[in-house]
């Protein structure tokens, strides 16, 4: 982290698809003022633009204007880090291909990085978080959908067109796999995700007859929080989602592992929360599936990222990195 | 590549379960000098090295000297380039750790970098052959295993302990997968290898009553040779067997796409040189189960290194680098 007394912040901006979070950030990971805005409410990318630099301002300016802040960092969907562009992003507004990057650092005169919130997640993680002083780890985000950013010799893994870290679109069930958002069959995240969950609750109350606190929900509403309630309250059914669901994902990690063999996977994001349902059965699967060479090596990780203030803080600690 | 002309060569030195092959190559990727001798010979490390020495100095000192040496690099199976040891290498002879690096170092007076065969066929191809140029991608070798080299950024995909890059052992086959010679089941390398090629021509041929060319071997002597000769002839078991070798080797490239998003895949090996048989199949898969963001962008190449050369010039590649 290159930072100095002359400019001792950072801006971090999170888009997501119902709220856009920014806030300034100092070097040691405070969110020393934040706001948002609603990211749906503005049809033209240039409005939307507009009206965060216009609630951003302040924030700025009460924190001793824009001479003090390093660079924006700026995590979402699709978000390209080479081009500065949100290429056909399925869940925002605006269609085609959006030059936010340009677009911000015209209007605030700072330079601007973009990536997706997976990689802002990891860098985060390795600015402030669990990851700290690593070279070497991957983040897995276990959000709506899963996602993920790599980090290899202490840099982020972007790829050759700089959409690399897609590890939520493995396949992890070749034969009769769970249809994916992405139009394929048995990727992690059709498994691993919230939705993922929810959809295994209906699949498994379904196939049994056993009761199950869960059976007090209609079918359609079980959200995965529904399943952790139901767990910490020793539902079997509920117990047996996550031990499916933790399973896949373990299974999933130990070939990651073979990849690029990782100090440690950091899991964020709702899911990962779920403390001991979730991890006690990735831990196993992980184990019995890893190669050899890797067992015992690789440290699975609860984020450190404070909840609230995490988004911002990932996007902000690609801010520090700016040229 | 940082050569000069005070010190116009790197020394190869590839160790294999059979043969120790060795060579002085210059920059531009010809190699000046070699020679070899068997690896399986020698019970000692000591005396192993020793003896490698006794037949490389001469071919050194022919070529001007030690001084003319920029520096050693050896591919051998559980290379460690952290450590520069030979880790309990199952195919070689000595056991437990053995401190190649270090050992050579002594002897010769000139820097030892060591990594696995897979790793120095990367940086081979990185630097004399079909990857130059390239920041971002997989070098794929189809022996009697599977390996695989992991270039990203420009750099060679170490891990946190040495060992990344053990793609031959992603599980491809979670339902009934073949038994791997890791202990585990389903991996790549038990159906994509030359061994896995051989497997599945018995198995095709056990499990139908078709006419083929294979049917005139004895099924525990078929080859993977001995599969390509009769494709060649339209052999259709055969040509069956490649196409199920070929799709689940694109199934796994997809996924690695998934990863490291590569601008290339390279495959090299025995196998790889089976052309269109392997070549077509290993596409189509690949262009069916690659992620949508990925699609077209990622070339599958075969490898440009002579074979006869290929793994000398590998080590010597890691040779250039050392410091």
């Amino acid at each position: 982290m290159d930072t100095n007394m002359e400019k001792p912040y950072a801006v971090g901006i999170d888009i997501g698809g119902t709220n856009t979070v920014f806030g300034i950030v100092d070097a040691r990971g405070t969110v020393v003022a934040s706001n948002s805005i609603k990211t749906g409410a503005y049809e033209k990318a240039d409005d939307y633009v507009d009206e965060v630099c216009k609630h951003l301002l302040p924030l700025i300016l009460e924190n001793g204007g824009v001479e003090k802040i390093k660079g924006i960092g700026i995590g979402a969907p699709n978000a390209n880090y080479y081009t500065g562009n949100i290429e056909f992003a399925a869940n925002l507004p605006w269609k085609g291909i959006i030059p936010l990057a340009s677009m911000f650092e015209e209007r605030l005169g700072i330079p601007v990085a973009v990536t997706n919130d997976a990689n802002a997640a990891a860098i985060g993680e390795m600015t402030y978080g669990a990851a700290r002083g690593m070279k070497d780890f991957i983040m897995i985000t276990l959000g709506t959908g899963v996602g993920s950013g790599i980090v290899i010799n202490g840099q982020l893994v972007y790829g050759h067109d700089g959409f690399a870290g897609e590890l939520g679109h493995v396949i992890m069930r070749r034969e009769n796999g769970r249809l994916c958002g992405c139009g394929r069959k048995g990727c992690l995240e059709a498994y691993c995700s919230a939705t993922g969950v929810a959809r295994s609750a209906r699949e498994f109350l379904a196939a049994s007859t056993e009761p199950s606190l869960l059976r007090a929900i209609p079918a359609e509403e079980i959200t995965s929080k529904d399943v952790y309630d139901a767990a910490v309250k020793g539902d079997k059914i509920a117990i047996d989602i996550f031990n499916f669901t933790g399973t896949i994902l373990g299974e999933a990690l130990a070939d990651f592992i073979s990849f690029s063999s990782p100090e440690a996977i950091v899991l964020f994001g709702g899911l990962a929360k779920s403390g001991k349902f979730i991890f006690d059965p990735i831990q196993k699967a992980l184990d019995e599936n890893v190669l050899a060479v890797f067992k015992g090596k690789t440290k699975l990780l609860m984020s450190e990222l404070k909840d609230a203030d995490a988004a911002v803080l990932g996007a902000s600690a690609l801010g520090w990195e700016v040229k």
